[in-house]
C-alpha cells in the first residue's frame, strides 16, 4: 500500500530556541520511503540524525524569535508482514536475545515493577503467546475510557490504571507495562495513522514474539496496517514528536494521511481490520 | 452474643514518649461492656478521652525509659442489628444529612478523587443499595491478593489498585474510597474479631445506607457479627490502636476473643456468615 | 475592625442536582456576624447546617436544570486575638488536649508521613515554639512558587514538595503538613481576604500552640487580621465553598470584602502586617 | 592505577531460572581489564552480551534448582581523565550531539519533568558549567540523609525529594534527575568502589559536559577516582548488578576491591579526593 502523509506545524518562537523533531517516516525493509519532502520557514540549517538501531531520524533546528513553519510530506511504500496469531509463541527470557533485555524493564511511562501483581492475577493464567497481548489490549480497551483531555505529559500506566482514562499514548504505556510485568519485551510505537480522525499523531506499541517485533493497538480507532512509523521506543519519551529548548508556543498543527492510487482502484488493497498479526519492522 | 477479649502489649521505651491508646471496646447501644480491665506496667497516669460523636476511645501514658506493658480486657455483649439487603437503599445527596457529609470526602488513604472514573466504570451502571456495596467488596476480594507484609502504613487505595496486593486495612481503604466515589458515605472501623487467625486488630468499613451505618469486610476473613468494635474514622489514621511520640519498640503483641458460655451451648447463638445486613452501631 | 463581604455565584445546572455551599461567615467570639443575607435564584428550599464544633455553616440546595444563582453578604465585626510571638509554646504529645490529636494525624492532602525527614532536617533543630511554625512558612515562601494554574483539585503536600508551584491552597498544605511531621496540631482555613487581589476565596492555616489556633499564612497576600473565616478542617476536603453532586458548570464567581467605616477614619484600624501571632478562633 | 576487584554471589534457586548479570568490570580506553575469571557452580553454559554503545557486559545463566555459585574477579587497571572544572563548560541543546538527547529525557527513576520547577529556583541561576552540577551534588549531600534500609526498588528521584532519605542509587537518580531538569545530560554508573564500607556495589552518575561523561558522586563515600565501571544506563534500571526471572533466593553476596603494587609504594598513586574533575569513559 502506498501513502502520502504528512504534517505543517506552526509556531511562535518567543526566544531563541531549539526544536528537535521527530516526525519523519522511518525507512526500512517494511516501509520504504519513495520520496519525501521538508521545508523550514524561514530557512534553517537542518542538522539530522537517524538512531543506528531503531531508525528513528530526528531533526535539530535552532530557531530565533519570530515564526517557524515546519512541513514534512512523504510518500511510503508499506509493506506489513503478515502471520498467523496460533503460530507465534512468546520468547521466554532463557532464549530471549540479550540486546532485547532492556525493553523488559520499566521505563518513566511504564512502571511494570508496580504491575506485576494486576498482570500475574489478569493475565498470568493465560496461554502464551500472541494471544496474551491481544488479552491485554482487550483488557486495557475494556477498563480504560478513551478521552481526550484527560491526562497530560506526566501521566503513566500506574496512573492509568488508577484513574481508568487516557488517551492513545496512555493506552500505549499501559499494554508495554503489563507486557513488561509478563516478561514479554516491549516498546512504544509511534507514526501517522490512515483513517484516524480527528487527524493526529498516533501511539501504539510492540511486544516482542517469536523474535519478532508485531504491532498491537488497544484503542482499536485505525486499523493497524495503516499505521505509517516514525518513532520506536522504550515509551513516550523517546519518540516525542517536537521537544522543545525554549521559549515556545505551538500555533497550530495539522496532520494528514492519503492512500495513494496504484493500479486499479477494484483491485487494490486498503487497510482494514484483521485477525492476522502484523509487524512493520 | 457475648465475647471476652482483649490485648496484652510490650514495648521497650528508650526515651521517654508518650503513646496514645485506641484499644478500648466501644460501649454503645449494639456493644455493652460488661465489665473491663486495663492494667499498666509500672502503674501511670492514665488520661482517657470518648470522642463525643464516634465513642472511641482513647488513653494516653507518658512513659518513661524502660519496660511498659499494657493489658486490656472486657467482657463485652454484642447484639447486631440484622436487616434484609435488599430492602436497603442508597442515601442519595439530596437526603444524605449534613453532617454524614465529611464521609463522602477524600481522605489520606482513600482518594476517591481519583478513583471516581473506575468506581463509574465498575459499579456506576449497577443498581443501587446495599448490593452496590457488595458488589464493591466482591470486586476487592476478586482483584486483590491478601498478603502479609505486602504493604506498609503510608500503602493508600490508589496504590493497591495499581499493587493488588494487601491486608484488611488496604482492603478497607479501597473499599472506602470506592463507595465514596460513588457517592456512598463510608468510614474505617477497626475491631476485635472472633476466630481470625492469627488473631490481629482487624479492620473493616461501614457504609451508610438507609440511614444506618451497615458493616461490610472485603477480606471474608471472618464473621461480621463476631466484630467488636474498638474506632471508627476516615480511615486508618483515625483508628490507629497505638499513636507513639518518641522511641519505643514494640517487643510483643497478643491479643484474644473468646465467646463466653450463655446458657445452654446447644441454644446459643455463635458468629456466623450471613447474607443479612449486619449494624453495630 | 468592620467588614461587608460575600459572593455572588452562577451556574449553569445541566441535571437535577444537590450543591452544598460553605461560604458563610462563622460565627465566634472573634467574628460577630452582624447581619447577612443569601438570595437564591431561583427561590429553592435551603438546609442548613452548623458543625457543633468547627462552627462551620453549611447549606444545602436541590437544583433543577436552568440558572442558579447564590448571593451571600454579611456584615462581620472581627476582634482578632493578639500575643508577642515570644511567648508562644508549642503544646507536646504529653499535654496535648486528646481532641486535637486528629489534626496531628495525615490527611488527603497533607501526608505528614510521608515528610517526616523533610520537616526534621530542616525544622528539627530549631527552638519550639511559634517561631518555628514562621520558620516553616518562610521556608514555604522561599522555596514554593505562587503560581496561579499550576495545580489542580488532587495536587498534594508531597506533590508541592517536588513540583515546587502552587496556589494558596497547595501553600496551607504544605504548612499543615509540615507541622504535624513535627507533632504540631494543624488545620485548614478557608475565608474571604481582605485586600486580596483579584478577589478569591482564600486559604491558610492554623496551628495550634499554646492552647490556642493561632493563624498562618505561607502566600504572605494578604493580611492575616483581614481574613473573615468560613471554614476550618484537616484539609480543603472539609471546607471546600462548594461541593457539587450532579451536572453542573460554574458561570461566575464574584467576591468582595470592604472594610466599613466606623467612627473617624482618622482613629480606625486596618488590616495590616504585623509581627504579632494573630488567633480568630 | 591497578586494582584486583570483584564479587561472589550465592543463590538458592527454588525454580529452573534465568539470569543476567552485569558484574563484568567494563574494558574501554581508561579502564583496561588486564586479567579476569568468572567462576559458575554448577558448570552452566554462559551466554555473552557487550553492549556496542556503552561497553556493559551481561552474561546470562539458565539455572536448575539448587545452589548456585557465581564468582568473578578482574585485575583492571585504571586512568581516569582529570580536567580542570573551571575550563569545563555545559553543551546547550542547540549544540549536543543528537545522540545524547535520550540522556536528557526523564526515566523510570529520574522524573526530570516533574523536578523543572525545583531545578530551576535551586540552580537556574547559577553560572553554567561544571560548578552547576557540583551544586547539585552538594545540594543532594545537604538535603538528603544516606540511610541505609530508607528505600526500594521502586523508589525514585520525585519519592526522594519527598522523603529525604536514600542510598548510593537514590542519590545517583537525583542527581541524574536534577542535571536533566536543567538540560545537562546525565546517566547512571554502578561499579566496584575502592574503599566502600561495608563492600557493595556502588552507584554514582556522570553528566555530559565539554562533550565529555565527567563522573559525580553526591554520596561523597568514596573517592571517584577509585571507581571501576561495570554498568552505564539511563538509570539503574539498565545496571541491574542481577536480573532475576524465576524463583531465587540470595544467600550471600561478597565483594572486594584491593589496590595492586606497582613499583614502589612510596611513589604509587592512590585514589583520593580531588577537585579535580574526573572522567572514566
Amino acid at each position: 500500500m502506498k501513502f502520502n502523509l504528512g504534517c505543517q506545524l506552526s509556531y511562535s518562537i518567543i526566544q531563541s530556541s531549539t526544536l528537535v523533531f521527530n516526525i519523519s517516516a522511518v525507512n526500512n525493509e517494511y516501509q520504504e520511503i519513495l520520496d519525501e519532502n521538508l521545508q523550514i520557514e524561514p530557512q534553517l540549517e537542518v542538522e539530522e540524525y537517524t538512531d543506528p538501531i531503531l531508525k528513528n531520524r530526528y531533526f535539530r533546528l535552532n530557531a530565533q524569535p519570530g515564526k517557524l513553519k515546519v512541513a514534512y510530506q512523504a510518500t511510503a511504500q508499506i509493506q506489513p508482514f503478515y502471520a498467523e496469531p496460533d503460530t507465534i509463541a512468546e520468547v521466554l527470557p532463557a532464549e530471549l536475545p540479550l540486546d532485547i533485555f532492556p525493553y523488559l524493564y520499566p521505563s518513566r511511562y511504564c512502571q511494570s515493577d508496580q504491575l506485576l501483581q494486576l498482570a500475574a492475577s489478569e493475565f498470568g493464567n493465560l496461554k502464551l503467546g500472541f494471544s496474551r497481548v491481544t488479552a491485554i489490549c482487550n483488557w486495557i480497551y475494556d477498563h480504560i475510557t478513551y478521552l481526550s483531555g484527560s491526562t497530560d505529559q506526566s501521566t503513566s500506566a500506574a496512573d492509568t490504571v488508577v484513574e481508568r482514562a487516557g488517551v492513545c499514548r496512555d493506552f500505549a504505556h499501559l499494554g508495554i507495562a503489563l507486557c513488561r510485568a509478563l516478561n514479554i519485551p516491549a516498546r512504544f510505537v509511534s507514526g501517522y495513522a490512515y483513517s484516524l480522525e480527528p487527524p493526529d499523531f498516533h501511539a501504539c506499541f510492540e511486544a516482542y514474539l517469536d523474535h519478532r517485533w508485531y504491532l498491537f493497538d488497544p484503542t482499536r480507532l485505525v486499523p493497524q496496517n495503516g499505521l505509517i512509523r516514525i518513532g520506536t521506543g522504550r515509551d513516550a519519551t523517546d519518540a516525542s514528536f517536537a521537544t522543545i529548548f525554549g521559549l515556545v508556543q505551538m500555533e497550530q498543527m495539522h496532520l494528514f494521511v492519503k492512500q495513494v492510487q496504484e493500479g486499479e482502484s477494484s483491485s487494490q488493497e486498503t487497510p482494514g481490520y484483521t485477525v492476522k498479526a502484523i509487524a512493520i519492522v
